[in-house]
């Protein structure tokens, strides 16, 4: 599988790669063991600090790994890696290690002791920001530390999901700088 | 401007439409005045209720207005409805009356006193089901209790927003059922 030649990305601009919407992997580690899953509830919900916030279903193997470690990181794969993300979804951490079944490259990140997944498009490290809504509503708001995303290209063939199996596959970029005025950018 | 022919929708599988990260348009009615603005920060947060998480900012002229009215209705415009969107995104409400300024059609909704646009592809009417992120997160937490969708097409052509007056405009679908577990659809 490819894996993408990063840089690092300024924290304030993450908005680029997640306000789109599309599906991420998350990846975690707790006790020397790592795991990925499957995530596209989620949201951007600031720039400076840069928050994500995220509903994280507590059925999920990989939810007391990030509460517990108080760490992840957010993946975006592309197009290429839609078979991967769907099977990552549809197995548990538990049974299996998800780098290993699905031969995806862990890579060190630099600021959290989650891994990052050297196949994905861009990685954001993140740490948890505020944990008090975990308990009534899953939601973990979390702050990017550390972006690293690919050189190239600049608009990713990213995926959107819809339900009932079905996705939505990022199309062409439009700009439209010229309406905008500039504090509203 | 076109306007669609709509049918209900169910509500457990509004995700469908939101779940892939458009920017959408709130419309609310406080006070014998409505309202419109653009947003691109929310998500989903719950099937059956349907639950949407949004991030709406102080500043806002439609803050208060759907805080006091505890209803709005989340609308989904087509790339067609682009400029206009951004054309609502940088004037205020507080200044122009926007179902005006941008020829939309407010049309009446069935269970909140918030108008719908009809020119947009989908209508989620929704009432606040939790106020208590408000006030330290900015965040809403609403139920979608009626949805009306256009009968076609049946994958519309969002517009999702990247920041910097950029924005990828919804690409091809593909549908991945064969590879999923059924609870997991």
């Amino acid at each position: 599988m490819k894996t993408y030649v990063k840089q690092d990305f300024p924290l304030a601009e993450v908005r680029r790669h997640l306000e789109p919407g599309p599906i991420v992997l998350v990846s975690s580690a707790w006790k020397g063991k790592t795991n990925i899953m499957t995530m596209g509830w989620h949201m951007v919900m600031g720039f400076t600090p840069s928050l994500i916030g995220c509903y994280i279903w507590d059925n999920n193997h990989s939810f007391e790994m990030v509460r517990k470690s108080r760490e992840c990181v957010i993946n975006v794969p592309t197009f290429d890696l839609l078979d991967t993300a769907i099977g990552i979804g549809n197995c548990s951490g538990a049974e299996v290690d998800k780098f290993d079944k699905f031969g995806l490259t862990a890579g060190e990140a630099e600021m959290v002791g989650a891994p990052l997944i050297k196949e994905c498009y861009a990685n954001f490290e993140r740490r948890l920001a505020d944990a008090k809504l975990i308990r009534n509503y899953s939601l973990f708001v979390w702050e990017v530390v550390k972006a690293h995303v690919a050189k190239s290209p600049k608009n990713p063939e990213t995926v959107h999901y819809r339900g009932n199996g079905e996705f939505m596959v990022a199309g062409r970029s439009v700009s439209r700088r010229r309406l905008f005025k500039a504090p509203n950018l």
